[in-house]
């Protein structure tokens, strides 16, 4: 443990390098880009060995500190994960470059061509948990997009974060970037966190990975812009001409697929009209072995309560409530939901429309389960996150949303009148 | 004056109402956004006496409070400038709506269809001085793209934005729309700035309007987003293969046609190749009453000294320096620009291409004057100011960039393996 002035003077100097890196990635070419990603993905695999020992070290400093098995298992990097982090870095280099992408051109009865140019945001911050095959993740999507990245992981991979990360610098230093492109903090003290989340004057934007303790502790805490969603609490609407088999296959995806991520449903609202289709999931949903919070109506497992609205289980576990009819939904969701996700399920047209225009999510979905509400499946290649912030970055947060733009107006000696 | 906690709930009831209003108006129809615009058009031009008789209140204030002669103008609303407010709500009625526009589209090999749309932003507060017509300018905006607006105007035109105001709700009525779309806080009591600028749940972001110390104050305090750039330090670079005559006319053009504005050109960068060129377009500045503060190697009207650069004047003022070559451009404008406007002057592409990538500010021209960074003149239609942030909205703001997006997903039963 380093005192907090040394803390201090470690960040802004951490702080200092990586904008003064970004200054030069600004202009780095796309080739340039591809082949360090390239080159690092070559020197994780040849490296695997010296990763996995690291991974070792965090695996025994874990069991000592009695972290929990699904913990454990975040944790642990064995050939086949170490291999999965080499694709995803080889899939971020063959990615299209945002940086120069003329997003709109035009002319101007003065004679002035405008261009809106894709320009990288800078320095981003990335805090997050356990997982260290973030470090190669987060590293990768931010240098695709032109900017410098300051990596905070978890202590508990703190090992397995630095065999990684040298693996990254290994790439940056072939292809002739920057080594402050990405940098690891080099210290598992707490007081880095809360320096890195106030250098307004080198950071541009922080993005939190992990739980709601690590995203809340962010957003209340950040002097900078934060992309980051605090909870999925995602709704499933049934409504009155909602297809029965559709429905069915849908719900029981988008509710058991994987209970853990923020495209989970959490709460079914079923129309008045709907409810012996909506009672049928739910028995389908218990027969699953889902524990349904079941409100007037309805039977489930339990009775609702009031806590069961605007509630984000991560788990077997679903609320289910009656509504008079879609406005009815849609006040329940715009009064309980997190702005995350939402779906609909129906074949009136008018409905979807409806349903789309009036809730304010960052994701509206019809007949389609909300566990696709990833960067992945939306063909972004890679996400670093999904945001609920209405500025800039919303949903999925891949490359291009690491961007920022600039204009460029050429005139040949063009005066304003 | 009321006391704090009656302004402190004063705005948490005007907050709370905005909120109501933009949950309806996200979803409100192009024609009656432009009906409300008209409607409120006709109700300026119609009660264009009442205008200037809260006017001529304002301006007896202002009077008593001896503001100068600049502010005075400024204040003052004549049947012209009204006309002029009545000319401007027409054209943002006529403006393409950019909500529900879609941004992009595509399909995904899982069967869903993806589409980008723009939504409203929410709620924004305008926080401006002393010119009424930014009530009608603001106000109008903002409604365009399906936004509430809290408009706070100065106390020196506290009736006349009134009056103005009354008419801009007139027109909302008439089109059926809720009538908290556009209020205006209605004290002149500096406590409720402070307000706007704490309230996170019912305020998206805040548009500064004047003059720095205005826009200092709502960076340094606001809670919530700002769109605002504090300064406009622009540079204008000479290259060694600039065009003689369209250097002179852009630069005069730059600096003299109107100085107080954000787009004038504060500095002049010299190639040393081109210190002849240069030095005949400072005596052109001179001659046309420009003091000139020049660096070593140039003759101007007085010696630059170290606070020259980096400095805005905001007047008929510029400095004047020599570079060794287009890197030494670079270095200074990275260094001393506030990041809102730059131009090169050059025949050289790749000059120009380099100028381009390498400078990070809002808005790079070449062979065109910085006097062009303007909403108006980039062909958005009317602007609420210009931004050097980096994110969502950078450079002029106009109602695309008063909006956000979600994504809507279309399958078809579709579920995620």
């Amino acid at each position: 443990m380093k005192d907090q002035a040394d803390i201090h003077a470690l960040m802004q100097d951490i702080g200092k390098r990586a904008k003064t890196a970004a200054g030069k990635l600004a202009f780095a070419s796309s080739s340039a880009k591809q082949e360090a990603l390239e080159a690092a993905a070559d020197a994780v695999w040849a490296r695997r060995g010296e990763i996995m020992a690291a991974n070792a070290k965090d695996l025994d400093f874990g069991r000592e500190k009695g972290l929990s098995a699904a913990m454990m298992d975040r944790l642990m990097l064995d050939e086949g994960r170490i291999g999965g982090i080499v694709e995803g870095l080889r899939a971020v280099a063959a990615f299209p470059d945002p940086v120069g992408q003329v997003m709109a051109e035009w002319d101007r009865p003065s004679g002035l061509h405008i261009k809106r140019v894709r320009t990288p945001l800078g320095v981003i911050g990335v805090i997050y948990e356990s997982r260290p095959n973030v470090t190669a993740d987060a590293g990768a999507l931010t240098l695709k997009a032109g900017n410098a990245v300051i990596l905070r992981g978890g202590s508990e991979s703190f090992h397995s974060s630095q065999a990684i990360h040298g693996c990254l610098v290994e790439g940056l230093r072939a292809a002739g970037l920057p080594e402050d492109a990405i940098q690891l903090v080099p210290t598992r003290d707490r007081a880095a966190v809360t320096e890195l989340l106030h250098m307004v004057e080198y950071v541009d934007v922080i993005v939190p990975r992990g739980g709601k303790g690590l995203v809340g502790l962010v957003q209340r805490e950040a002097r900078v812009p934060v992309f980051a969603h605090l909870e999925g609490i995602v709704h499933v609407y049934i409504d009155k001409a909602a297809d029965p088999e559709k429905t069915r296959r849908v719900v029981i995806n988008a509710k058991t697929r994987r209970t853990g991520i923020c495209g989970a449903a959490e709460c079914l609202l079923v129309h008045r009209d709907a409810v012996a289709l909506g009672q049928s999931v739910l028995d389908d949903l218990m027969a699953a072995g889902v524990t349904v919070h079941a409100g007037p109506g309805l039977k489930g497992t339990v009775a609702a309560t009031d806590e069961d609205w605007g509630r984000e289980y991560l788990d077997m576990d679903i609320a289910a409530k009656v509504v008079d009819d879609i406005d009815g939904a849609i006040a329940h969701i715009n009064r309980y939901s997190s702005h995350h996700t939402e779906a609909i399920l129906t074949e009136d047209d008018e409905a979807a429309q409806r349903f789309f225009e009036r809730i304010d999510s960052a994701i509206l979905m019809r007949n389609a389960s909300t566990q696709f509400a990833d960067g992945g499946e939306f063909g972004m290649g890679a996400e670093i996150g999904i945001a609920t912030g209405k500025l800039h970055a919303r949903g999925p947060v891949g490359a291009e949303q690491l961007t920022s733009f600039k204009y460029i107006v050429e005139g040949d000696g063009t005066v304003r009148p």
